[in-house]
């Protein structure tokens, strides 16, 4: 067993997560954040109070400010800001790197404007580094806590994502690699739009049922998506696809369903974005999954639904009406790859 | 619009909430059930207290005792009976049928013994009538709320779909027509079974990042299996697929994943089977998948360990952390049609 330099860039909930999985395996691990405040109580406390409470962080985790000594000498550098920051930081590392580090990207999102997913932003920035992107089922409150989870690396290189695995495993983190790059991206970002849907269901009353229906319509949405982009069909039903899905739009500590809720309890979006407090990556990425779906012309019901309801101030109970109560009759059931029939 | 006769055999949770979505659509409906204890009760007080509390039953519904009376002169029969108990009713209602009475089956399980899907109980007993089995995420409460739910009705006969699907179909009652009764009948069953599961994890504390694995990679090996038994890969992926086996795995309306819950935390079998009070059917179902995913030569994990738990006597917990906490490094992510690899 080899130990790493790690710097994870970022102290929301995720990037603490991982620093503390990372600490645990003996690692050397840089947290570095932006807010002195935060950095201060951190430093005081003991503790990440204003993200992920409750939980000491180890005390072989370093605290940085400067993201040139967070960097220093990195093996590899993990990357956990808003999708929308992930540029800014890259251009601000890059003076600093020796190009053989490993970027690790877990921010979930699309860069708005150029459409572009994190490995294609990485891969402008920093040409010369190998990068991974780790995702999948993964509350970050429950991997602070050591509870069962399970993740995909996915790397264009084997061994790459295997020096990953390998960096992260424990019996209760366990990492699974996968070649499919674009798809575990796709499958990340997209979700929190229908996580964001969910929310709103189950803020306008809807049930169980509905929800399931949903979530199931969403990843076949998503996988549709996927597929004209180049992303293997199968990766939506793993992991980092279906399974992230089904994390995000059934459990209350994703703050993209918690949005959509306030949403669906007739809170304007604003109001809604205060009272979150946090970066609600849903919002931004359902406008860019919009303008891809119009690019690739794939069919995305519950995306259009969405924008409707965030950029046309449509009523969110009338949209999602649309989705549940169609008023059409003899439809077959449409997945993704559509039914061999035998009628 | 023409109004249909229709037996509705079962007055548990889910033949009476269907029953009145078939009432409310003007149909003439005869819900037959077998305890007359529960015949008395659901006549004096208007409700179906035993299975369905706190929902007033239609004006327009005919309770039943007798079988012949029930089934006299119907277009449809609804069988919403425990899977073991499907065939004995066909051989008693056969008597009285003119063999054109579409039957339309909602029991989800498996035959012990024979293995046999209940499509192929309906041939074996009745060869001539036609044959619908209807599946979806739709627990019965909501449904009996007219809360939004979507189901999938499939049939070898595209028209005797169509038929089923204009008998239900309501704003809130999406029915959506699909061919492929093989998957949709496995999907409904074999979710039992990884809901069980999802129970157990639950009850042992274990949190939403090991229930979203364990629902995906259930569906992966639902499906693995139904497409060695000659389903539709994509149904798996639809409504009766991963739709059902969310809402079961996620909602405290499933006995199935309350009675994993009671295992997980130290329940014996007996005792929880007791203090569920209704027919488990994953306890059953879990036994023929095991012996279907051995006669079809078929990796089941999950299936197997519940197995182990139900019918071995063997720990929960070593059971489920053997499924979440394997000690293997260097896995790559396997999903139902192995990923592309690129490596």
């Amino acid at each position: 067993m080899s130990y790493s330099k790690i710097a994870v860039l970022g102290a929301g909930s995720w990037g603490t997560a991982l620093s503390m999985v990372l600490c645990s395996k003996g690692h050397e691990v840089n947290l570095w954040m932006r807010n002195e405040e935060q950095y201060k109580d951190m430093i005081n406390t003991g503790k990440n109070n204003k993200y992920l409470p409750n939980v000491i962080l180890p005390s072989n985790l370093n605290l940085h400010l400067e993201l040139e000594k967070a960097v220093l000498d990195a093996d590899a550098i993990l990357i956990s800001v808003s999708s929308q920051s992930v540029r800014g930081i890259l251009k601000n590392i890059k003076p600093y790197l020796k190009g053989n580090e490993v970027i690790i990207n877990v921010s979930k999102g699309l860069e708005k404007g150029t459409h572009l997913r994190i490995s294609q932003v990485v891969c402008e920035e920093l040409p010369d580094n190998p990068f991974v992107v780790l995702s999948g089922p993964s509350h970050a409150e429950e991997v602070s806590k050591n509870m069962p989870t399970t993740v995909v690396v996915a790397s264009k290189d084997k061994s790459t994502a295997e020096f990953v695995q390998d960096l992260f495993i424990t019996p209760s983190f366990r990492v699974y690699t996968n070649p499919d790059v674009i798809g575990v991206e796709l499958g990340g970002s997209l979700k929190n739009v229908i996580a964001f849907g969910a929310g709103i269901a189950d803020g306008l009353g809807f049930g169980d049922n509905a929800r399931a229906a949903l979530i199931t319509r969403g990843i076949s949405e998503i996988t549709r998506l996927g597929k004209a982009m180049g992303a293997s069909i199968s990766t939506f039903a793993g992991l980092s696809g279906i399974g992230d899905l089904i994390v995000t739009c059934t459990s209350m500590h994703s703050r993209n369903r918690r949005a959509g809720i306030l949403i669906g309890e007739g809170k304007g979006l604003d109001e809604t974005l205060k009272e979150i407090g946090m970066v609600v990556e849903g919002i931004t990425t359902t406008k860019v999954a919009y303008e891809l779906a119009q690019q690739y012309n794939i069919e995305m019901p519950i995306t259009s639904e969405i924008y409707s309801i965030i950029y046309s101030n449509n009523n969110a109970k009338d949209a999602v009406s649309n989705l549940m109560c169609r008023n059409r009759t003899h439809e077959i059931e449409e997945v993704v790859d559509s039914i061999n029939t035998d009628w």
